[in-house]
């Protein structure tokens, strides 16, 4: 039982839903970057509400009471500093929020290269009308590599409007309830060519870095797309720009990136060929009040002595099935 | 029985796929809008090809022998002049080849603007890192107005995306198999207000000519996305384009215009909240070999006296159902 705890909320420039429940609940400290160690002293919690934050590392140190960092996010690399992976402190993620805007997101970016929008609205600017064939979504293939809960749920959204869609994970499988065949990573370059759109939506980890090399390129379709919502480096930026250039990649909806915001020197900026989003493929209008939900069903049970929810194992670098 | 037809074939500028087949079965005369007076003289079919063609009322007076006319598009508005509608010339139509690519464009129409990829490709374009929400489609509700064979596959696919999806026919019904309820189209006004994206997919006939005019486009929700697939003049573009302007409608995916191509001089082009497509939401890569196909099985059964599949009822304006 943990009746009254200390909780530091790292608020960052996200509006902070339920925080008047939260204090009903808890001692709720709310501070930023850097009154993060005078809010961690003493503290049972860390509520990581602004998931961009940088500074718990440099404030680690004060922490001296704290058990436990919730973290309203899916991925959770830039948070496994050493010091928090060997201590006994449990961490938690917002597993399971984010999957359906990610799915849908995949899905439209799908949408936008096989409708070719980008031409659309070039064409628009120009006052152009120019007609061009589409490419139908309904029997082309996608390999998701992630087998998670976003990967899960996108591939169900994906299989709902026709296409034929594989998976991608640490061990090959078949029989999958949403897969068709599962393909371990280390077969990536050998199976990658088979392929119409590749999705990356894995946890970003010491096994997953890079995945998306230059082997892996060099071995896709040159009318494949690539849609990138797990993180940028999942993939070997330079070696996908190049590919990009090339023609040896048709298309890329990137929304992550090896450096965030994606720098100004960045030449992705500029391919006609990629979109760009601003890492926002699960930030649905419908996300806020979620995240809050999903830390106060977690606070209570952690304050009923209960087990919590979606503990993420360090080692591995994300919740396990 | 009709061993060795003459088809006079409107080929206009789209790669003629099937000729050579169509050579083994017929007299084929392929020509263009000039030489078909000449070509219609004699012959028993017209194949028009080239759908966008608008010379076969000019040349009406020479076709002396003609009993079927087939396009391979599904709007046969611009082709019921009087003279044919009041001729036993009969007209059939490439009913079905469109409906899944016409279905994926309303569906990656409505995704674009859920996810907002033109703000998305407008901050890319000047190198700018801004996140912001998007919208959900699942859980969204949608009223498709047309229930004929286009309408039901749009309806089935938003369907399985998780849309909540009612259609709007000639007569209300309820316990359809593809849409929640159905509504009259008398009552398009009424109910508009409670839907977040309106799909126009209906024929153009004298009863839907202008459905959407000033007082649907009052009621509509200020966040509700128009798509029209089905022919401009389904709107009252003036007013729609008041519409778009004044932020009463959120915004439009317009793949077709009261005149086409869209005059340069058209306020439409210029809309950020517009997108334009130049009539292509039917133009499949796999279409062409389809609709080959697809007229080559009715010229088998019209050569074998059996009765024409997708016959069109002049009157109405379209295969009914």
């Amino acid at each position: 039982m943990n009746p009254q705890p200390v909780i530091a909320v790292l608020a960052g420039n996200r509006p902070l839903v339920g925080l008047e429940e939260l204090q009903r609940q808890a001692e709720v400290r709310v501070t930023d970057n850097a009154g993060l160690p005078e809010a961690l002293a003493g503290a049972d919690i860390l509520y990581l509400w602004d998931y961009f934050a940088d500074g718990v590392r440099q404030a680690w140190p004060a922490a001296d009471s704290l058990r436990w960092i919730h973290v309203p996010a899916a991925g959770v690399d830039k948070l496994l500093f050493p010091e928090l992976v060997a201590s006994d402190v449990v961490l938690t993620n917002a597993r399971g929020v984010f999957d359906r805007p990610m799915a849908e997101h995949v899905l439209a970016a799908m949408f936008h290269f096989a409708k070719d929008f980008g031409r659309a609205s070039a064409q628009q600017q120009r006052r152009q009308w120019r007609q061009y064939a589409t490419t139908d979504l309904a029997g082309s293939s996608v390999l998701v590599a992630g087998t998670g809960s976003i990967g899960r749920c996108t591939a169900r959204l994906l299989a709902a409007v026709g296409l034929r869609v594989d998976g991608m994970g640490r061990t090959a499988r078949s029989g999958d309830a949403d897969f068709g065949t599962i393909h371990a990573s280390t077969d990536f370059a050998a199976v990658a060519g088979a392929y119409d759109y590749i999705v990356l939506a894995a946890p970003l980890t010491p096994e997953t870095r890079g995945m998306l090399g230059r082997d892996v390129l060099a071995a896709l379709k040159p009318t494949a797309v690539l849609i990138n919502v797990g993180r940028g480096a999942l993939a070997d930026e330079p070696a996908l720009e190049d590919a990009l250039r090339s023609g040896s990649l048709a298309g890329a909806a990137l929304d992550v990136f090896e450096t965030e915001p994606l720098p100004q020197s960045s030449g992705l900026w500029e391919l006609d060929n990629v979109l760009v989003t601003p890492h926002l493929s699960g930030d649905s209008r419908k996300q806020l009040p979620e995240l809050a939900r999903q830390f106060a069903e977690n606070l209570a049970a952690w304050k009923a002595g209960r087990p919590l929810a979606n503990v993420v194992d360090k080692q591995l670098g994300f919740v396990p099935a």
